[in-house]
């Protein structure tokens, strides 16, 4: 089965809006064996949307169209679609009343707007929402399955898990294509490239690799095409065994797991208790690692320490030793993590103490220069770093390099 | 000029990675009076991308494609424009010495794969990066220019502005379509149509509304079509002015200014400082106020007083306060507010303490309940908010509602 996704609003043309839609989509289409072969997105016009329509409909099997289905008065894909497939308005009752309901429980009183809603072309299979008030719709024509559902992401994701989901399992032969994606915080893509090059020039011809950079993180996505499950599970377990050999601390995790979550991991197989002592990150780990359910049961919390008074009336680092080496030094973030340990009573704990930009740079230390430091019982690694880019990207180079020196000296591998 | 955005890579359709890219370039070529009528990702395949060319040249003015021009193997695009252009591949002298410097002024050692980034296609013109090797690639056919630029979004963003918007600026004429984006924190979409509902029914033709939610904020932008600039301006003035009376409290700024930058802004001009205590927001608020550059002037830090122990020690939270109350009350965000502000010694402060999910909620006290407490010198504030859908979006309600309160505090609208 393959598919395309189109997503209808003025707001991403113009750039106000990412599409994030779009790629949970792909996720979950991949996920479930449905090949995605283009994603567009396109204005909410109702000549734009019939083109679209003209050039898609009959090439792809399913075509997934969100947006355009709110209550405010700039949508009209539903009415479009209507005069598309030739149908005509009905009220669907079920709708209705679970629009009517939906306000009700909420104690909320119901607006015309929303009332409208119930209204769907008679010839579409209305897909119930039971997360918002607008309904999906699913339409089959010339072998292509058209499905339409509402913009808003925790609506969208709603009717995709409760219908189109159980149905794609139900029609998909999930064909032999095995993706694993190897997670690495540590050695940017080109040097990654070269460390690796023996290893990806013995990779079997039947597998694919990409190098998937972000800020401070590189993916390595391995594509395995034509074999079995068996087949390919066998071949990665191999690939991989190899990989660890050449770069095991710069590994922590698998498929898209973060960084976040894989040191969250580690901690509570430890049983250890993590603080952070922040300055250039400002909260930035912290609100990582919150950002994992259950993160309460090993993260004690933060001092984001930004004014160099923090530092010394609340961390206790020596005022003099800020004074002599300035707050961007080897000393000032290692007084920092033992100050945190001390507080907030933790066996580990991550510092931070750098110049992220754009202004604050000097000559000896430049915008991206970075004091980090970490610790776990007695043991302490403090390291110097100078990262590129933007006030945003050194921030997060930041963040995720202290998180993987933790998880590093905890698994013995600094 | 009208233009299409095509981005290139397996990693999008596959839902790795989300294309910020073509976010931005849709910003630049808007605001330089470039309509972009569509956008489309496909994948890093000769077939596609010709299949795509052929779709596109002669349509449109102006096509940017960005991504598979990386020093590693995955990529394939400059081949491909190459024989779709019917080109011939030399080494570029320029483009070799920019690559050989960039690694010598670097200190590091040159990889094969960054020397083959020399070579491009003998008919296009060689647009030269200054921030990383991949040179971008100008041609004209049919009509139509087609710019090639790598996927790296700090290399494209650097080439962008280096050579195709200085390019574009001299080009286009300006056509007369003006946006204006209002930014508004604190009621949800389909209250907010309700309450403007007149206001909104009372728009001059020409104008257009659209409603662009996120978690916490409503953005409302307006287009107007075929005025003149001051005419658009003036009528923008009358349009706004009307908004004012109706919601005053709940507008931060304008097109796209941010609430953290807004804030910011308000702190500055009254010469506060302010501290953060947060709970479940994790810090994420301290994480925000401190993206905006400068943001050292007014931002003391925090206290991420994740467990109960660090609000009752670090923060002077009466312990028994929290055995009765439970951490989540009203007693417990006010302790916590006023614990921070005698701590940092600031003149402003916000605390914030709930129950983000998906664990911890209870009948009294279901996922999403969070107590926010602003203070201002002697003003207190404090307020329970009941948000709701998934822990991130609960946090991101939680930190925008709080920063909003703090500037209705300030400003005296609460």
């Amino acid at each position: 089965m393959n598919s395309a996704i189109i997503t209808i609003g003025d707001e991403i043309l113009i750039g106000q809006v990412v599409d994030t839609n779009a790629v949970w989509i792909s996720q979950q289409l991949n996920a479930n064996g449905v090949r995605v072969g283009e994603m567009v997105t396109i204005s909410d016009d109702s000549d734009q949307i019939r083109l679209t329509l003209d050039r898609y409909m009959g090439k792809y099997d399913l075509l997934i169209m969100t947006g355009g289905l709110g209550p405010t008065k700039d949508d009209m894909t539903k009415q479009t679609l209507a005069e598309y497939f030739n149908s005509k308005m009905i009220t669907h009752p079920e709708v209705q009343e679970k629009i009517i309901s939906y306000f009700r429980d909420r104690g909320r009183s119901m607006i015309e707007s929303n009332r409208s809603q119930a209204d769907v072309p008679d010839n579409c299979r209305v897909l119930m929402n039971h997360h918002g008030t607008a309904p999906g719709m699913w339409f089959e024509q010339k072998g292509t399955i058209l499905v339409s559902l509402p913009g808003v992401p925790y609506e969208m994701k709603g009717l995709m898990n409760d219908h189109l989901i159980p149905e794609i399992q139900k029609r998909v032969v999930v064909p032999h294509v095995v993706h694993k994606t190897i997670m690495t915080q540590g050695v940017p893509e080109s040097y990654l490239a070269e460390l690796l090059k023996e290893w990806e020039e013995g990779l079997p011809d039947c597998v694919k690799l990409a190098y998937l950079p972000r800020p401070g993180i590189v993916r390595l996505r391995l594509t395995i095409i034509d074999k079995c499950a068996s087949e390919a599970e066998q071949m990665l377990e191999v690939i991989i065994g190899k990989l660890l050999n050449i770069i095991p601390q710069h590994i922590f995790g698998y498929d898209d797991m973060s960084l976040e979550e894989s040191l969250g991991k580690l901690l509570k197989e430890n049983k250890l208790t993590l603080s952070t002592a922040e300055s250039c990150t400002g909260g930035n780990i912290a609100r990582l690692i919150t950002s994992v359910p259950g993160s309460s049961g090993y993260f004690t919390g933060s001092v984001i320490a930004y004014e160099n008074r923090i530092k010394s009336d609340v961390l206790g680092v020596d005022a003099l030793v800020i004074d002599n080496e300035g707050a961007v030094s080897k000393e000032v973030v290692e007084q920092m993590a033992r100050g945190i340990m001390d507080l907030y009573g933790t066996n580990a704990a991550i510092a931070t103490s750098g110049i992220a930009g754009p202004d604050g740079g000097t000559e000896e230390k430049p915008v991206g220069t970075v004091w980090l430091c970490v610790t776990y019982g007695d043991k302490i690694l403090t390291k110097k770093f100078r990262f590129s880019g933007t006030r945003d990207r050194i921030i997060d180079q930041a963040s995720f390099s202290a998180m993987q020196l933790l998880r590093r000296v905890v698994l013995d591998m600094a």
